[in-house]
């Protein structure tokens, strides 16, 4: 992991406040406050003040914040102004169900082509334009396309072989929904983990 | 939403420290400290010691906390040695990744049923023993079986009338794949919502 400015709770909170400030933009408000955006957090008012001061000025005391600008300048933050191509591992039903519903586009990433081992799937599409790869010829693909990040959708035991091969070849931003632990602590290779145990035992626990 | 006695940061975190906690009995630590997890939860001592504090006496000054003592103790306020019956709404791509893949049992569900609207997925099995009904035969089954708890990985635009059945007719904890925000102010529903646009935006944030 390299050393980034911004403390890790408030990266976490981020693409929440970003969404957050969308819900208002698309009711029609133009200003906001600390107040009001903890309450759509969950959070406090001081603790979205001492976030936002990460970011220098955001606002002026008693006016409140611009919410455009503020989803300009979190959009800017978070890079979903640039384009990042993206190559995903594992064209079985998650990654069909990602690679069909999720809007890439709107974060800021390109998926250009996918990879598996079922010689059934090799040669078909995942969706119109991207075509699923023989997994054996990853090497040769990020050489020439260089995609910067990889969405892992594969089996927990495939996992961690597989993000060893894209780390080697250069591929170093990984998005990992296999459910497993990656083991990359000597590289530079930063790993997004979807967990979905985590949040069915929110529901879990306000079930109880 | 009821009024539950623990702050909402502290459950988010519970299921990522029962996560460390797993590791830690996985790899044979017996008996740990607030530093060790602070280390693996990417937090602080006195923030683990200050969520800790929520549970009542947990450890000993100066002995550190049990690990299986930990983790039996966490896996009860989660409810994960309980058996609550859920039901799958959408039998698409998504639907079947998590019907096939994830550990309900673990976490302390059974599923027990899937509902769709397509023709061709009405009477097929979503996974051995587990059917796919049509989704007009919802009330009538949930009258019948009872189940407390949905997997929503059906469209952004089904979503929310599909929510607001499930509410009326008794289903109120809602696990929600559908990336939309769902209204149901004026009822007692929980929801916990899975944002996959979240994630990637931190992986994003790291590409910046």
């Amino acid at each position: 992991m390299k050393n980034h400015k911004l403390p890790e709770p408030v990266i976490r909170r981020l693409p929440r406040y970003y969404r957050c400030l969308e819900l208002l933009r698309d009711s029609g408000v133009e200003r906001t406050s600390s107040g009001k955006l903890a309450e759509l957090m969950s959070s406090t008012a001081s603790q979205v003040r001492q976030d936002f001061s990460c970011f220098g000025k955001l606002g002026q005391q008693g006016y409140g914040y611009n919410v455009s600008k503020l989803i300009s300048e979190f959009g800017d933050i978070l890079g979903m102004k640039t384009v990042r191509s993206m190559i995903l591992i594992g064209a079985g039903h998650l990654g069909s169900a990602i690679a069909n519903n999720f809007d890439f586009e709107h974060y800021g990433f390109r998926l250009i082509a996918a990879f598996d081992n079922s010689k059934e799937l090799i040669g078909t599409v995942i969706r119109p334009g991207i075509e699923i790869y023989d997994i054996d010829r990853l090497e040769e693909f990020v050489e020439e396309y260089r995609p910067q990040a990889a969405v892992l959708t594969l089996t927990q035991t495939a996992a961690q072989p597989c993000a060893e091969r894209l780390v080697r070849c250069g591929v170093k931003y990984l998005w990992n929904f296999a459910n497993t632990e990656l083991k990359l602590e000597d590289t530079d290779a930063v790993v997004e983990d979807v967990r979905f145990s985590d949040s069915i035992l929110v529901l879990s626990y306000y079930m109880t």
